[in-house]
């Protein structure tokens, strides 16, 4: 996850004018389903004017977008299907924060689908028009997310099937939040590993890991975080084309986005503590090293002191006060005892000190 | 605690669905009690087939689940009861944050319920699902938490027997929620004693054990932190269920559930200050063995200097210039003298500065 | 202050089930003041049944319980005043959250009494009941500190005596929140104190003093939070039984429980500032030592090779090239020449560097 | 700014009791202004009884009392101007929290006002009582900060001059309130230039600096911040003795103090920051020092272990195998080849590793 | 970014008062806009007495004011335009935090303008003024930031020619607020390359660079976030001025200056985190070359010892205790066996401690 990923036309341009964005190198893939109760109809890799006949039916349109969509496909779609300029921008213009418009009418929202590759997170956006009857999704990234749902539509006794569009609104809106409980609960497995790693041996490497996770679980926040509130204003504000018996469902995603946040909360303060931990253990680490260390040098530093005092050239020809120690006779043995006398004084008082 | 312990669908599944579940390996335990003012019937191990039988009656029905429920069952549960799917995957997923859904009558309410075994917190989860004169609690651990409560249903000059079924529903939730100060009582013992050992003598291991308790702080505060909310919810809103004396008792509920989570705030501050308390307390400790080691090194280093310079073999047979120190007559007493000179100034220079 | 003082009920015991608890060693004191405009009667060490005949009097009276309360007691005067059970078991389960109830009628707060005892900061509870005419304080500690009160009663010119009971009650809430001042005033002089001895020379002790007050200013301000909603809850709703004239005196009160509160932020704010403060001061202490003590040591293992070098035994008996410096005229005065250049090139680098 | 600055009554007096305080040493000067469009009059020094006769007139009356209040002078004030017993408390009791006190009809406001000696910031209250035509207000300082207003009024083209008195108590906010943008401004230099040196060269002696600071900053936030929420309350509630126009005024000044609190905030968040670049430079010159130094050290030690072998007194008299090196014809060349070696090769290893 | 930047009038001056303020050396230029759906006029550097005279026709009028203002001039223009005194203050006084002011019919904001020169962030003031059909903009800085608008404008298709004038006030607000995204997209390339370089090898050059972006993300954050809340005002509130379909894009603008908003503060964690990166990095740095040295020193420090042993002159002449080992056959090789196996010992030692 990059620090700024959102995509923005130069300050100054028009709002909901797409014309100078660049064309994708390949186009999206459009998916169309078109269902009733009794009816279902599916088209992979449809084209534009497939979609229009469908949306006039009674039976409800739900039409996919894979893949980055061109600025001249989005501004088609936006005249046959009605969606205002500033949601298309919105479309084109990936990384926008996750949010909830009502265009006088039909719904536009913008939700984040994340993802995790074992070692970074990674977000991508989901955007999904609904008007009744019609409900258009798109995703920017390549693989298509929303296949359990068409299997659940292909199941003539589903729910899904019975009701009108407003519930496949919903349930392409709890598929990408409920989409976050996996993810974090793979992070959770990374960060119990990284723990335990790190209480058992701090590596240097392991520093860049836990910037990376903090780093991360901030961003993901971010983009996670208002997608409480798009549902909040779902479940707050009476919108016609959401149905009552909708709304016990979306209160349980409501739920879900909450534990999210929540859970993410404690990831964020747990990556903080664990930077800590690594820090006091390497620390911890290097302490016990130089300890040890300074211990030997310090044991052996005195001895040769006196050893280098018995390596003087002072003779005893010119004078009786010059090392007369050289001369008597348990002279050797007792710098001997003097320096293992000195080198157990310490050792004692180390010990006894606790010190190793 | 493990950082994520929900259990989830796979993102897709239809909100509610609980087929692709696996059945426990030990099948959960029923615990019927029928009561009223003058009327009292328990049954242990009852079966599904017993409980609905009672439900029909006019007096109070509380039916107990302790273990892990298997889906069959509260597919079965929920029919006969009027048990909401979505509740009904609550009941199975555990994990889930506490909350409180109306289900159009009925009420229903997830709690969490910590636990302590000497060293870890844990959290077990709590279901209740309450509608006129049937209480029906799940609890997903192994020991049942409610044997008090039985109890006092038993005695017959009981508020709880007098009373209409609220009064239980009320009693099971305080249960719950007051089984915190015990955990509490208990981990503010184990962090005075770490607090006492951490200012007598730091030790590596206590890093783990203070990592620990933070993380553990973390995640037991927000598995308790939303019961809050639940009981301002029963108390604000007003539920049919529940009568107007019983909110004097929740009243109080939500002052012990407010106490406890100030109490969770000032452990997580104390843990944050208890880690810092530690790495001083360690930098301390090996800052002294430090100093100590390097005056002992630094007071023998120059001696070790002086008496290698009359070790050199240079020899006045060449040069009168040639160390005459080597013939002085007091020569050698007079390097002791410069040695001891020395060791003596830097010990009188390091005890002015306070260094030992 | 330790970190958990609350006294509780097993969880599941009824709520307002006192008679588990245990008796007292010693019974408390009953004071009882009756008072009006005009008239006036104290009497200490009463017993119960002489308060219950003052509380039928027109006049107003005050009954003060100093010490430990007995569930007896306790039971005997609710009967007596008409004190609700969950008041009953608050006022004997001491180290409750501050807080105010309304038991349809009466008030009934919980106060949190901070003292200093010159080193740490102790909290006890003190309980109001509060009824037309009547009130009734509980203090847990030894020492009555509603002395203040009692003066200012018996002075027949106090607007006390001329008030209704509910002066009396705002007068004993304003004394235990107005406590703060001088404990806050104490606690200050502390800091500052600490602050100058830190600044002047850091010492591991003080670790323990700092982690101390930090701790026992979380904890103070855990206790003394709640009671401004108490004071904003008494202000804000309207309680038949406070007069509006009464309301004045409160809003002061409400801004010296406000006052408490900020103070006691910018000590926490404060004690992790003296808490950083002493870690750099320890660092920058051990610094200096280590910075002296390795220039020491590093401007003599130079020259200490030198003089080894010429230590050496090789002899120019079997090879000119065998240390012919031994034999130069100037040798030995030359080695001096090397080794005082040597430490003065040290020396001089050291200090351009700015390093002593 | 010292923690704790607020005086008090000792707990237990009558609110509003101000019989206890001690007389200042030095009376208070009273400021006497008294104005309209068309009138003005002016006296220094005034005596009280020259101020009531002022009140009773038409045109508009503005009295300063500059110094510290005694008891007496505030009794009689109150008793001729109507001001009530808390709010002379208020007065007297100086290190109060900004406040807006509505004694039903005069407005008493408490604010601070901060300086700063080039060194440390202090505040002192600035209490003003407004009433329909009278203006009192009360500074505890020695020098007076109300005369520019003065200097305004005395012009008779002043918009001051006009409008009723509550453009001048609103210009008397106002004065107090701006007073925060030269403090900030000089503050904001100060930190800047501290900001340089640290980068430049950390000296111990700024984390005493910084240290005040830091508390200073949180003082000053904690007696600044209050004042916005009294020009809120201005805003918000409709005081009749402020009139329409006069609330524009007071937007702005609104403005003011919300920026004030945010230059402060951010200022705050800089002390950390500082505190925290302090500490890496610091730490980053010991390490640079002991970097250089162990290199030393090292690159010594083992040349020294290698002279010291041939400095050992073996001797070839009684072994072939005792120092052979010593009677080659090239050992003492050899010997110097192999210091050089070692020491050169520790440099090669170092400067690739990039140590130096 | 400078901690203070605000200009301010000396406390005690009239609220609108401009009259002090000095002149700026160069005057501003001044380019009207006068446009319409079929009209278009445009004039640069044009003079008071051109604009004064374009405003009274039924056209939009756009008068742009680039450079520092006069106060002259601004009293001109306050007078010919209806710009209230305190607005005129605003204008002049650059550095004001951003506002909303509704002086009774005009509208009246104040923006902030960030720019980045490639090493720092700057803010500029944007002022506004919008009365029906006359918008009036400064800004303080050198080059103008409008030029994109005004290219809209010449374009007869373009919304903002067929709509009223609120739509340019629009225009206005939303280039200042899209403005952000440049400036943030560049600073988060900026914050990942100084992220590589500190995981690569940190310098203590990039303290001083990491303290930079701190303080200037701290500063950029108090100069945007009030913006977020004047967008907010126009949405909220109903201003005249503001036709309904002008929301729409304000709505848009509101989730843009939210965005930015969220963006910085995952700057300041950001920020924050690398801060304790590099601290960290510089850590294991120079832990690593103080355990390499340190265990080089420790290696050749006990065999120091044992050949200073044999190098004392202690002699068979007196003694035979005097060092036999000297005249052991193989004395001179076991010495190097000693030697050679307490190296091989400690290395193997460190070895299996993984210490290098």
């Amino acid at each position: 996850m990059s620090y700024f990923s959102k995509r923005y036309s130069l300050p100054g341009t028009a709002p909901g004018d797409i014309s100078a964005a660049a064309h994708p190198v390949a186009p999206p893939r459009l998916h169309v389903i078109e269902y009733g109760a009794e009816f279902f109809f599916e088209k992979a890799d449809a084209s534009l004017s497939d979609c229009a006949g469908f949306v006039a039916a009674p039976t409800n349109t739900w039409i996919h977008v894979q893949g980055n969509s061109s600025p001249d496909m989005l501004r088609e779609m936006g005249a046959a299907f009605g969606i205002h300029p500033l949601a298309l921008e919105d479309i084109l213009h990936t990384g926008q924060r996750p949010k909830l418009e009502n265009y006088g009418g039909p719904l536009f929202t913008v939700l984040s689908w994340p993802s995790w590759n074992g070692d970074r997170i990674a977000t991508q956006q989901v955007s999904i028009f609904f008007n009744d009857g019609v409900v258009i999704s798109f995703h920017a990234g390549e693989s298509d997310p929303f296949e359990p749902l068409r299997e659940r539509l292909r199941d003539k006794s589903s729910r899904l099937r019975a009701h009108a569009s407003d519930l496949l609104f919903h349930a392409l809106i709890d598929l990408v939040i409920d989409q976050g409980f996996p993810i974090l609960d793979e992070l959770a497995e990374w960060i119990e590993q990284m723990e335990e790693k790190l209480l058992a041996r701090p590596q240097p490497e392991q520093l860049h890991d836990l910037h990376q996770l903090r780093r991360d679980v901030v961003l993901l926040r971010r983009m996670l975080w208002p997608q409480r509130d798009i549902i909040n204003s779902l479940l707050r504000d009476v919108h016609p084309l959401i149905q009552p018996e909708t709304r016990m469902y979306l209160r349980d995603c409501y739920d879900h986005s909450v534990q999210i946040i929540e859970i993410l909360e404690s990831f964020r303060e747990t990556s903080a503590s664990l930077m800590e931990l690594y820090l006091s253990s390497a620390s911890n680490r290097l302490n016990e090293i130089i300890r040890v260390l300074t211990i030997i040098a310090t044991i052996f530093i005195p001895p040769t002191f006196i050893v280098g005092v018995y390596g003087m050239n002072f003779s005893d020809a010119h004078s009786p006060w010059a090392m007369p120690e050289l001369h008597w006779y348990f002279g050797y043995p007792l710098v001997w005892l003097v320096i293992i006398g000195m080198v157990g004084g310490m050792l004692y008082y180390f010990r006894r000190k606790n010190w190793f």
